[in-house]
This record gives C-alpha cells, sequence and structure tokens, in this order.
C-alpha cells in the first residue's frame, strides 16, 4: 500500500495581514498500484505511484503529492473490519503496561478481525488468538495474510474452554463476558505474567474485576480509562476540539502470582 | 530485584454478612536479595527471597508473600529519577502510534534519567539518546548498565545542534524548547518517519506545532492529551477514584514527508 | 410555547425474552399555537395543544403524545441564535460560584444573541449588556422581549470603553479579548465582586489570567474548564456515550479587592 | 464572617531578568470579629477586622491584608460539616438544567449538613429537606440558623415514606438508595418539574435510571458527570494543575410529565 500526501498550500494576503490556507493537506489511501488514481485533485499515474518514498509527484491537472510507502501502522489502521477495534491508545498502554516485546508470547480473544493479534504480532515473538465464529476467524486470516504475518495462530474455537499454550506473558480479553475467561487465563500465564480485560460497558468491567479479586492467582492491579483529547492548535488558534472525548473502553489489569 | 506481594486477606463476618479484608495486597520491591528483608508484616529471609517465581513465604511472624521475579516494567518503574519520567500511557502511546517494533532506530533528547530511552530500547533496535546535563548522562548510564540493556548510545551533546545518525524511524523529544530540535530531526528522520513532542506545558506546545506548520518537510498530525482515569471497583462499589486524573503532558505528532 | 412529548412504548418480546423498545422518546416543541402541529407521528390539533400540562392526547394516526408548558429552560434553550451560547453547565457553574440570586446586579459583555443576560434576568435582580455589533443587540432585543423579561438593559457600546453601572456584583465576559475589559470590571464591581471570564481559547485565557494577576485590585482564583460526560444506561448496558466531551470554554474568575 | 486577604508581592530581580513572588496570596476566614486575628503574618487587630470590606490593613509586623465582608458563598463553604457537599459545579448544573429561580420551591434529601438546602434557599422561594438522622437534622438547623436563612424546613423524615409538599419545581436526591425515592417524588412535583439525583457510585446510578425508565411518570433526560479540570497559568507557565480532576458525583436528571 502507498499514501497519497495532498501538499498543503498557504498565502499570505496582503489585503488580510494574515496567511490563508489555500490547499488543506489531505491523505489517500492507494491500495491497488496497477492502475491509475483519482481524487478530487487530479489522477495520480501509476507510474507516479511507483516513485520512492517522499517523491513530489503532480496529479494531471498540476495538484502536488507525496508519495509514501505505508509503514505498519497505515496498514493496520486499514484491515478489513467486522466490528470496532482497540484504539492505539488503549493497546499502546496494554503492551507498555504489561511491558512484552520481541521475546513475549500472547493470547488473545476474541479475535475479532484480528487486529489485536496483528498489533501483538508486529511487537512480539508470537500470538494465540481465539474466537468462536467463523466469520471473525474468516475475516482475520486474510488481513493476516495481507499484512504478511507469521507469527499469529487463530484458533476457531472458544477461550472459555481453555487455552491449550502455557507460560504466556500476556492474555487480552475484548469479549462480551471476560469474567468467563479467567480461569482459562489462570492456567495459561507464567506467574508474572498479565490478564488484561477492555470492555466498554462498566457493567461487564464490574463483573470481571469482582471475580478476579475471589481469585487468589491474581493481583488485580487497576481499572483505568484513558481518555484522549484532541487539540486544535494553529497560530493563535489554541484550544482542545469540538468533537470532543470519545469513550472507547475500560482497562482493567491482573497480574498473575 | 525481587518484588514480594503481600497475599490479602478476607474473612466473612457473620455479625456484619459480608466479607471485611482483614489484611490489604502490598507490594514491595527488593534491591538486595543478600539480606533479609524487613517489613511492618515482619522479616522474609534472603533464602526464600532467592525461592522460584510464585512461590509462597512466609516471614517470621507467619505472614505470607508470594515471591515474585521482577520484570522489565517493575525493573523500569524502579530507576534512579532526576526528574518526572513520562508515564506508561504516554510513552505506550507514542510506541504505538509511532509503530515501531524489533526493527526500529530511535533517537530521544533529552536524556533525563534514561527512561524514554530504555523503554523504547526494551521494544527497538537500537536507541540513541541526547543531553547537555553530564548529570543527567551519569544516571541514565547507570540505569542502563543496571538494566543491562545493550543497544543504548547516550551522548552528552545538545539535540538543537544536530543528529548525527540518519535513518531514524523516531524522534522522541521531552525537553523545554521542542521547536529548537524540529530542524535537526528533520535530517536524521526517514521519510515516514515519526517527530514526537511531548510537553508539559500548552505553551511549548503551541511553539513546537505552528514551527511544524511552517516546515514544509513536516505533515502535522495530531496533538492530543491522553487523561488516565482510575475507578475503583469492589463489590457493590464502583466510582472513579477521588484523586483524579493528573496531567501528564500534551504529545504532538508530526510526519517526516 | 409548548412541548409535545411522544410517549415511549416497550413490550416484552417472548422470543426473545427480553423488552423492546417499540417507540422511542420523542421531544418537540411547539411555537405557534394557533395552528395543528404535525410530526412524522400524526398531526396534534391545534385544541389538543391548548390542554393542560401533561395532558396525554392523540394525534390523528392514534399515537400517544404528552403536552407540556415549557418552563424557563425551555425557552431559553430555543431563543434565536446568532453563535454559539454558553452551556448550562458553564453559566450555572458561574452563578453558583459567584453566588448570585435575586438580590444582585449582573453585566455581561459581548450581549451575543442575549443567551447570558437571560440567563441572569431570570436568576438575579438586574442586568445590563454590552455589544458593539447592532445585529447583535436586535437579536438580543427580541428574544429578551420574547421571553417577556424586563430587568436586562442592552446597550450598544463597547464594554472596553467603561462601564456606565457601579456595584456591580458579577460582571461576565464572553468575548474575543476580555483582557481589554479588566479597567472596566475594576471600576464598576463593588468589593468582593466577581469578574468572570469565559474564552474558548486558552491563549486568550492566558492573555487575560496574566493582565489579572498584574491588577492589583483583583485575586486571581482559578481558571477551570468543565468537562461534561453523558452516560448511556439500559438495563445492563451502562457506559460512557461514544459521542464524548465536546469543549465549551476555558472558566477564569477573579475577585474584586 | 470576614475574609482577611494577605496582599501578594511581587518584585523584579534585576540578577534573574524576571519577577519573583516574595508573598504568594492567602486567603483566611475570620469567624469571631470580637478578638484579635492572628496568623503566621502577624496579629491583625479586632478594630482593624472591623473596617470597611476592601479596606488595608496592616498586621503588627506590617504585613498588608485587605479585609472583606463575607458573601453568602463564604459562609456557604465554611458550614459545619458531616460528610462530603456537593461542588458547587454540581449544584450549580442542577439550578440551572432545573431553571429554578426565586419562584421555585425545592425538595431535598438527604439534607446531611444542610448544605444542597442552603445553597437552594439562598436562590429559590422555598426549600423543604427530609433526612432520617437526628445528627444530621441538628447540624443543619444551626447551620442554616447562622446563615440567618428563614425559607428552609428540615424534616427529620424518610422521604421514601412520602413527601408532604405538592406541586414541587426539583426534587434533588443525594442518598444512598436514590431509587426508592422516585415514588414519594412523583407525587410531589409539578409536571413539568425536575427529578435530580446526585450519586458518587455509578452501580447506584444504573439503579436509579433503570427505574426511572419503568415509571411512565418520569422522561428519563440524561445521566452525566462535570469533570472539573484547573489550570495553572502564570507567565509563561500554562499546564493543567498535576493534582487532577476529582471525581465528585454522577447526575442523573428526570422530567415529571
Amino acid at each position: 500500500m502507498k499514501l497519497l500526501i495532498l501538499k498543503p498550500k498557504k498565502e499570505f494576503i496582503k489585503e488580510l495581514n494574515r496567511e490563508i490556507s489555500l490547499i488543506k493537506m489531505k491523505k489517500f489511501y492507494v491500495d491497488d498500484l496497477t492502475r491509475d488514481f483519482s481524487t478530487q485533485y487530479g489522477v495520480i499515474s501509476k507510474k507516479d505511484l511507483k516513485k520512492k518514498s517522499g517523491s513530489v509527484v503532480k496529479s494531471n491537472i498540476g495538484k502536488e503529492f507525496i508519495v509514501l510507502d505505508a509503514d505498519f501502522i497505515d496498514n493496520y489502521k486499514r484491515i478489513k473490519r467486522t466490528s470496532q477495534i482497540m484504539t492505539l491508545k488503549d493497546i499502546g498502554y496494554i503492551a507498555a503496561y504489561a511491558g512484552v516485546n520481541k521475546t513475549s508470547k500472547v493470547v488473545d480473544a476474541g479475535t475479532g478481525c484480528g487486529a489485536n493479534s496483528i498489533y501483538f504480532a508486529h511487537l512480539c515473538k508470537e500470538v494465540v488468538s481465539y474466537d468462536i465464529n467463523p466469520d471473525n476467524v474468516k475475516v482475520a486470516k486474510e488481513n493476516i495474510k495481507n499484512l504478511g504475518l507469521k507469527n499469529i495462530k487463530v484458533k476457531e474455537k472458544s477461550i472459555f474452554k481453555g487455552i491449550d499454550e502455557k507460560d504466556v506473558d500476556l492474555v487480552v480479553l475484548d469479549l462480551p463476558t471476560p469474567h468467563n475467561a479467567i480461569s482459562a487465563a489462570e492456567k495459561a500465564l507464567r506467574v508474572g505474567g498479565y490478564l488484561v480485560c477492555y470492555s466498554p460497558q462498566i457493567t461487564q468491567t464490574i463483573d470481571f474485576v469482582n471475580a478476579i479479586k475471589n481469585n487468589p492467582k491474581f493481583i488485580p492491579e487497576k481499572t483505568v480509562e484513558l481518555m484522549e483529547r484532541s487539540w486544535k492548535i494553529d497560530g493563535l488558534i489554541a484550544r482542545p476540539r469540538r468533537g470532543g472525548i470519545g469513550h472507547t473502553g475500560f482497562l482493567s489489569f491482573a497480574r498473575r502470582v
């Protein structure tokens, strides 16, 4: 995949005594490099699309674009979705909190479209993902194949019935009744490993945390939500964006002891 | 390093018709394994401290503790500090947003006590860190040595005067006048790489973003703050903690094009 | 004005073993009581619109509605707008913080569509409002007349040039360069009275607060923002709404000494 | 009651090329005007305490203070407390949302130390407050007497057993099982009036909202929380305060139809 960035253009307007944005930066994702790519700012030829990352190319109507090679995260954001995926702030926090890296083994459930698996596979040694829905498994496998990741295994199986893997460093739950997966996670996690529950609902979070508190094999660490607030900054303008802070989910962390 | 977890103890009190927490979970960090470790719940012998991770041991007054091997993040949280370090939510978001992993090269400044370098060294291929303060450089090197990391180079040098490295995937700035480092970052980053500015002050963030907007080699992506809100959940109690949401810093992301 | 509330209707569906919402509650504002009122749920006759507050009436297609007399706040929310008006959380906080009531004299600027004046006139003894824009003054006067308020005076005049009133309890600023109004507010406020600046921009807030700090006749009390987060609660569903927390403005409070 | 404000003092220090705060503004509350008042900045004579609001007086060691008459809110903040009281942001929002003013009749429960009653009595025509705890009733009556308010009646009685008043404009609940008071509020409120539940716990809020949804005499309007974030602004420093955003309570609004 490639990205096309429409180059922004500003001009100082004497009459107004300030700079005006004539063209706003715009980002386009180009999935098919075998064809010309059309935008409202003109057509970019397939020859130009293949140029080196960072090249400036012109559309047929003379607008300037930057051609960019897609990075992992660009591709990750574009995977086929079956439902909402965890945001980068939440998944980044889980990864940091659990301290996983290239030596780590991760299990996640439900697979969904595979987003969590894909993120952790990029970061870690191996990922095993559980989902009972064959449609999810199919979409996830397709996404994984498209990104060329070799270290993910997707299993069409309920995590509630057990995790086959042992010595797991991190288990990530993103499913409707997470408290039902605690016993499976207990057996799969190494001592010191983390169980993390992501849930949009406080009710499910309450059920999960209370169940963890009754399991002596886990230390409940904390339940948090990360609220991301975006700011508009432009010259003398500096304020939080009106759009606001959207809710994603509650994160509950527990450590296997 | 080891962790000692005081095992919590609850009991159902008939008269109250509910469970009461008799002993609250407590975490102790044991840096020195050559000596017995004293707590207000009794002394743990050095012999017991060396037991396998997950072992339950008893203090001399009979209280039960779990012995845990320290993970990377346990050690990271305990490094010697010269000033405030970036929180896991912020550093985790930077890592996720930039999509760095074991193949990535990262530059950061100022080094401070080395926390950012250490986190990225755990995750990435190599890290180079700049700081003009010799005291910081000294503390950071000590911390890095204690954690046994081999892939960090700390340079006592101003990042404003230039970055020696090329083809860098991510530059992280955590210093008072981040806009002064933009030109150095521009030369060091590969096309598609990320420049991230972390600043507690909105005033410095405004200066940084406005400078980025005037540099055609960067696409300003966004400025956000992550607010972490912690919840207390215990039986029927479920509410955000009174302590509240503390401010850490504003994160501004820009992409090199 | 009247309100029409479409009565919600739920039914227990045996096959699903749960209640389903068949008709969702809906609110309609009826400004003209001399005509029948049409909705997608049928037409309500003008005769029915005049029924006592709380009466249940039926549309011509048999849907049930509740007729409600409009309260002050219903009318307030429906005033003609020239720009964004302060939200109830912000204006309610200003009123509470300054402790104004039926004995208080309030000055505000700029008038805009008159919303702030109208709110404080509902609560206080008298309000004087300043705006240099004749279009604003016109719209505000119309809104004030429609609500039947007699205790507001709107002046087409710059507050920067001075406030005619003395012994004012509260001055509320909602305009682009609030620091220019500090000197006028200083002369108008009684000792112990409050000057409050509402500004969407942090940059203007910074200018205002720094100017207040250099004026010995004011004690800077605090600068805050109120973030309103809305929750969806329905049966087992309980989570913050996705729509999120929108930014309104920063509130800076100073006390005249 | 009087307030004493220690006058802040800044000085430009040539060597540092900037202003330094030598004395920070400090606020003292003086309850007893028949005696001299001691502070760490010296003693203020009782004669000086009686000077006109806004007078500058000197302590026996020459520090300057401003004498200020206490306003309603100054006194309100100083009432004797039996437990946490609702914050001004929350109570101000309730007042604004319900649109109450000098013509309104308000009922609240539990009375606690009387803070809610006192606030609404300052704003409205009359307030009736219910509490089953005789200690609370005693403290509340004392506070009410000290503030000289004549329009509050405190009843030592459970609101769950019914509200004696009719045609009430606003019922405010701040008690552990608010859903038990819905039926009493239903009978007391006029059509169009508001029932507001304040609760620190999401669990109680869920119970309340679900009960309201099953009562056809109420329209559930919304459940929100107001998060107050405080900023530090001083010269070039401008950032949210570290202390952070503390949780107070969830507010649920319902309208009687």
